[in-house]
């Protein structure tokens, strides 16, 4: 069990003093008290005690300067290593104090500190870091050059478990030399992820603690020892972000979501205006529940009874979209409040988008006073088709299925709804979240995890702000329904000023890439990607299994898809001898069997179908990728249909694996595409790639989510 | 000047006693003679001269064992570091000539080798291999597990020049560590640079030298030193492929590609038969030159008069098509040759791609000794376009235009014809390059180089037969043409067995990507990618600078935008005062200027129209990244206009830089983005990847022509 008091005087001492970091005597008490291994040392006040204790270490020792007013100990002339004698050992003493001096002459030197001189097998860097959205996080990487210069370095979020801590081992690029290189002995890696373990303990347990650096960490084949610590705090940190309880979260999402009646605030009968839109979009959608156009001096709107305020209405209200400018938002929210209405819709813009930040922090607090969640403001709505609720001044969308989808910018979402139509993506919901000043991913993932309308979420995300219980939400959700993420940002985000290393490092998007990993998130890389992942992962079923065959009926495709492969962690079945002929039984001699197999391009449909055939119908392969070839003799609708029929034949035996395909010939190959992904069969024309990373994603998702 | 006499006695001796290696004595001559510098050494036959020797040195040293039958010396305890006395020199002799016998108790030992012990700044390591395709490679990475772990490390054709050598020092990963890291000195860039030059024309000089380690070499401020050298050699390398001269390859090109008369061996009357449909393409596609059935039996097939043999035609013929089975081709090769037709292009398969080697090699010989080229065997044929030529039994192709694609995939081609077909891409010519036999991707370098009809060329790419003449023609066509390469099989090499460091790591797609880079091709990662930059890269002019400006009507796609920017190496132009000030007056006050400018989303068209007007019309911004939101207030088809109207007026005033437009919105778009790419202006619907990829394309292909 760590030692809780002692770090809490060490650090009430510290905050006493107005200091923000530790000296070296209290950072090792620091370490001690969470079994954080240091080298043994003492520290000398005078060249006669660092003979002694230098005497009592062992020769060589390492020598460094302390004082509270001297960070960069190095750049100080403070530090020396290698000292092998009592004589060097007092020399050097003066030596140290000397320089510091030199380099600052009004530092509070506390003496010098005398360490074991340790020979590490490798060097590692642990530490960690406070994130304004993620909080407390831990790092891990190779010390030197290699976290320096190449940036090998990965995080999670703290406390870590033992399985997360070992997983750091192997998440960096270097991982290897973790295992001994050039024949050397391997590093203790139980010791590293202990003692990462431990860090991450320490900053959970003290959030005053904002920056951790144990760097260098020498490991070797027993240990993992803390050469040098640096401790930074920050005793005035910033309030935790308000969040509802889950059952709260949920029960005022669920209302918000599937609503039996909405109030639409500013609802007009004036062609072009937004309150007209909205009012057109819910009744031509065909929304069946309740509608309350809301206007002061209205009676009748489209056909509705109209009301003056939420308050005259006689029944409940789920929802109140807003369709009024920003000014008359907060008074409103009141109405709401009153009318206990648990959700608000805020169309309009003019918030913090814009500048006006004060305005939208009125409208938070507000909402919060009186118990309205706020969805927005500054965005176009929200749509949930299975209840034909079309919440927004959009055109109607009416093409049902099981995405979910939310973007936080009005662009991205537009771009949503036209590839969802053009692709005829069924979707179960697309949510603007505009500036997020209340609703935010994970009440939406809260909604949606329970949502037996939705199977995949897809989000485009520019920040979290509140990353952390994103995380929480997101690891929960990810096991049971894919969770996509386009984090938008990822290369403007540059280096935020810290103090130490760690926070460096910690300062560009490989936080976001390490936690939406933890997270079981599938990260979209771009926009088209994001789209086509959301389309991709619903249709395709979880593979059982790793192994990818790939069929094709040209070899040039087959090389193609194989790289593609490669790209996206996909494993080519290698195939047993059994099942090679049984191949070849249908193939020309000629044909290569393996994996790929290629039918060659002279072949029929009947050697398409019987290929296919045997594939769906072999437990040992577990997801099918077919590269088609436009022939005259396989026409590109020929293979379509015999592809659909194949599929679907085996769909009805109770085999369901994936299978995607990429289709290569003249135009025709779109028609086939088209008929293959109305059979809920991934198709593509003039790509390779595409259908293979959508597969990907998928496996992707089963591993993390434990499928696999 | 080398000393090539010295390295000939060197290698002569080894020849003479049948080795494949050097030892470290003769490895030191030949290092001399190229003035790669070495440390000071001598070599010890017993222990006291080994004392001697390091007497002379000074300490401490380095010893080895010298043994032709001990490559890896330091596996046979033959490498001690750090001997620091006369008694320790002579006890070590005595210790490696132990443990060296106790390794292999046979093996012929030489002495022991004495070396200078230098204290590096930073080790890397420069070396030579033989590729099968491109010949003599340098390699050059950094030392230690930087290389051995991480791989990182980069290849350039031998010889290089000054230049070449520098840049390899930029185009490792870590290259920042040769500028010292931690405070410390960085490294002798201008000596390194000379020692791969120097290394790069040893190889070349010496054929017979297959692979070369100079590993480590030791960085320091001041020098570049080869600590330990390991020269193999291959004294029975493969004949080099043939290859006609230029004017050759030209003049027989320039015949086959724009042929004035065309034979049709085999030319059929029946329906289905490849026979038939080449007759059908060349006549319905408009060919207006000769066309000549030949057939033995027939008189007239489509109403032209047949012939039994080329050699009873009465004229001149510039190709031979064939459409007869593969055992009758060598025959009616030599036909061909009698009538001296420049080209055959050989339509059959049954050649290497089912196994049948020999009589591929048959036919190759037989042309060879004929003169008549060949295009293929095992391919769809070829189109160009100027001449109406479609000489293919698929079907026609005639949106004429200024790409030049090719194929080395039947499969791929098909995709190349469907996509241009769908995208109305112009094309120049399509050719399929099949087995290669003969004509293959620098042959067609050689005629597109000069073709007005071509001013990019996309190629399809599977292996290089001849990779170095595909280097140095691609690196001279690619500073008039943009060349953009799809190599497949990226992924798939696996590594080749080498004795050597630098061989291993010679053996995956690092040397394709290096090469190509050299040649000034771009080079595509995906089949789409190969497409679009083909249709792309022919419609965007060249741009005239680095600046970069996007202008976008929604945040979100700005940040989209930004990060693929980024992702594709291009420079946001940093806004200068007087240019924010200028849009400023565009955009409402709660917009964006600087770079993104963001209009916002709720602009009219006169906003797009103006804002894009000054970006057009200002010298400093080089190239307009535009990211349009889908709103009511400017719907898609008005955006589109206006944006064409834009551009079409800068260029009737001379003014043609890069203009690319990202659309989102619904569905409407993609009409919009048709309508741009009707006026070659690019636009993609639902993507903000593809357009900036594209630009990316253009600028890599700018960079490397020198334009920028």
């Amino acid at each position: 069990m760590p030692n809780q008091d002692a770090v809490r005087a060490v650090l009430d001492q510290a905050r006493a003093d107005g200091r923000q970091s530790l000296n070296a005597d209290e950072a090792k008490i620091v370490c001690d008290a969470y079994d954080i291994a240091t080298p043994d040392e003492g520290i000398a006040t005078n060249a006669d005690l660092a003979g002694d204790i230098a005497d009592d270490l062992g020769y060589p020792v390492v020598m460094k300067i302390v004082s509270p007013d001297i960070l960069h100990k190095t750049d100080a002339g403070g530090v020396v290593v290698g000292v092998d004698s009592r004589e060097g050992a007092m020399a050097t003493f003066d030596q140290i104090i000397d320089s510091a001096k030199a380099y600052q002459a009004d530092a509070d030197i506390k003496g010098v500190q005398i360490q074991q001189q340790l020979e590490p097998t490798q060097e590692v860097i642990v530490g960690a870091v406070t994130d304004p959205s993620f909080g407390k996080l831990v790092a891990f990487g190779l010390g030197g050059i290699l976290v320096e210069v190449l940036r090998d370095v990965t995080f999670r979020l703290a406390p870590t478990d033992a399985d997360q801590a070992a997983s750091m081992l192997d998440d960096i690029k270097g991982a290897e030399i973790l295992d001994g290189v050039r024949g050397g002995a391997g590093v203790d890696r139980q010791a590293i992820s202990t003692l990462i373990e431990n860090v991450s303990r320490l900053v959970d347990d003290f959030p005053e603690i904002s920056e951790l650096d144990l760097n260098p960490v020498f490991a070797t084949s027993d240990a993992a020892t803390a050469v040098d610590a640096r401790v930074l705090f920050d005793f005035d940190p910033p309030a935790p972000r308000f969040r509802p309880s889950h059952d709260d979260i949920l029960a005022a999402m669920t209302r918000i979501m599937q609503p039996d009646a909405v109030a639409v605030i500013g609802a007009s009968s004036g062609e072009g205006k937004i309150g007209n839109s909205v009012m057109k979009n819910l009744i031509d959608g065909g929304y069946a529940g309740e509608i309350y156009p809301i206007h002061p001096k209205e009676t009748e709107i489209l056909g509705r009874q109209c009301y003056a305020s939420v308050t005259d209405v006689p029944g409940n209200i789920d929802i109140a979209i807003f369709c009024i400018p920003a000014a008359f938002v907060a008074a409103t929210l009141k109405q709401c409040g009153e009318k206990k209405i648990p959700g608000a819709v805020l169309i309009p813009s003019g918030f913090a988008e814009v500048g006006e930040h004060e305005m939208q922090a009125e409208i938070v607090e507000v909402a919060h006073e009186n118990n309205v969640r706020l969805m927005g403001p500054n965005i176009y709505g929200f749509y949930y088709t299975h209840k034909n609720l079309c919440a927004t001044f959009c055109t109607p969308y009416d093409e049902k299925g099981k995405v979910a989808l939310s973007s936080q910018s009005g662009g991205v979402g537009m771009a949503i709804i036209g590839f969802s139509r053009s692709a005829k993506m069924g979707v179960s919901a697309i949510v603007g979240l505009g500036n997020k000043a209340d609703i935010d991913e994970d009440d939406l993932l809260t909604f949606f995890e329970q949502d037996p309308n939705t199977e995949v979420i897809a989000m485009h995300v520019e920040d979290l702000k509140d990353g952390r219980a994103f995380a929480d939400v997101a690891s929960r959700v990810s096991k049971k329904k894919p969770v996509v993420v386009l984090k938008a940002g990822r290369t403007s985000m540059g280096a935020r000023a810290a103090n130490s290393h760690t926070g460096a490092l910690a300062g560009d998007d490989r936080v976001y890439d390490a936690v939406l990993k933890q997270s079981g998130v599938i990260r979209a890389q771009s926009l088209n990607d994001m789209l086509e992942f959301a389309r991709g992962l619903q249709v395709l079923p979880t593979p059982k299994g790793e192994n990818v065959l790939i069929l094709t009926g040209a070899g040039g495709s087959g090389v193609l898809l194989s790289d593609a492969c490669a790209d996206n962690d996909l494993s080519l079945m290698s195939m047993p001898d059994d099942l090679d002929a049984a191949f070849r039984e249908f193939i020309p001699p000629f044909g290569a069997a393996g994996n790929p197999v290629d039918i060659t391009g002279g072949e029929p449909p009947t050697t398409y179908e019987a290929t296919i055939n045997l594939a769906l119908n072999e437990d040992r392969i577990h997801s099918l990728v077919i590269g088609y070839w436009h022939t005259i003799i396989t026409p590109p609708m020929v293979f379509a249909e015999l592809c659909g029929r194949a599929v679907e034949e085996a769909r009805a035996k109770g085999i369901d694996k994936p299978v995607v395909c990429s289709l290569v010939g003249d135009v025709e190959i779109e028609q086939a595409c088209e008929y293959l992904m109305d059979r809920d069969i991934l198709a593509y024309p003039y790509t390779a790639e595409k259908p293979v990373a959508v597969l990907g994603a998928k496996y992707r998702w089963a591993r993390a989510a434990g499928l696999l």
